[in-house]
């Protein structure tokens, strides 16, 4: 993180369109959600589910994930805890833009560093970002194994993997927890619209 | 540009919700427009005006310009030559995602390089990605000098401005060429907006 913007000579250029315009349009208030947790613990899984359910009730919902954002904007950063901290950072610089854009954003990333998710948070205006913690045992995590990574991780394939060769800090104070083990896909979806729904941000 | 992502063991999450449940939704059909031009043609300018009757019209617009996007997402990137390549693909990348979510963009950017041009285009789907060149000349970019950038150029205090100590490559075979000269702003808007009607994007 760099505190200063390294070009000088430019200035927020803040447009004629506000927010309040682009409430009134969507019928929604932009916010962003950002689901933190070991991997294999239901981020992506929880975040679609909750994205499908918003756009099909109406409403323009947007899910970033480490998978689609790592072939893209992030495809020149690795694992290193430098490179983690690059790549969360732009992640959080995009949902700011999107969530400015109206769209109710749904990050779904490790993000296994607190300075980093700490560091996202600060990006964006107050009550715009929040950060919600997939609580799910590595025991259970790497019981599913969705993708096959624990696998390698073990056995040394992937260095640096969270849980295994990196570190995962749990969240101090997140805003929500979805403890994914006793529910279906569906339940914890339900838990993060109730939150959204909770905030107000379904309502222009 | 590296060609491949650094990160292996990585796969797109295609979601559940289709760009045609986004497009019926919005009423509209999500695309980027690149505006290019020297610094003082009116890019932003004429982007903010496209981006608020769209918006007024009931349609969701967003714009990315250099300014916003250098003191957030690329704050770290300065002019030089390479900066300002992996300045464009980021923009691109960004200008991508938005452009999925449904979301008609706006890039206002200089992006004075036909290579940087041509690879944002290439990270798009083909029929997503309109190059709008912003036609206006160095002297009336000169005389206008909103910023007052180009007097700080003549005289040396901001190194590789383009057009006058950094090229500007004019575009080959853009999809549109505003020539803002004799036009006021909103007449540069509409054809903007004309064309992204007759592309059909404003349906869903």
């Amino acid at each position: 993180m760099t505190g200063e913007a390294k070009s000088q000579n430019i200035s927020w250029h803040s447009g004629q369109v506000t927010v309040g315009d682009r409430e009134r349009l969507l019928k929604q208030r932009g916010c962003t959600i950002w689901l933190t947790g070991l991997s294999g613990s239901g981020k992506s899984t929880i975040a679609v589910e909750t994205e499908k359910q918003l756009v099909n009730s109406g409403h323009a919902a947007y899910v970033l994930d480490g998978d689609n954002v790592r072939q893209g904007l992030n495809k020149d950063l690795g694992f290193s805890p430098q490179d983690r901290t690059e790549n969360i950072r732009r992640i959080a610089e995009v949902a700011k833009l999107m969530t400015d854009a109206g769209l109710i954003v749904l990050t779904a990333f490790i993000s296994p560093y607190r300075a980093d998710r700490e560091a996202a948070r600060e990006i964006f205006t107050d009550g715009k970002f929040f950060e919600a913690y997939v609580d799910t045992s590595l025991e259970t995590c790497e019981a599913r194994d969705p993708k096959g990574l624990y696998v390698k991780a073990r056995s040394g394939d992937i260095p640096e993997f969270t849980g295994i060769s990196a570190p995962y800090e749990v969240p101090n104070d997140p805003e929500l927890i979805v403890k994914t083990e006793n529910l279906v896909v569906d339940e914890s979806a339900e838990q993060l619209l109730s939150f959204i729904r909770s905030c107000g941000f379904l309502a222009g």
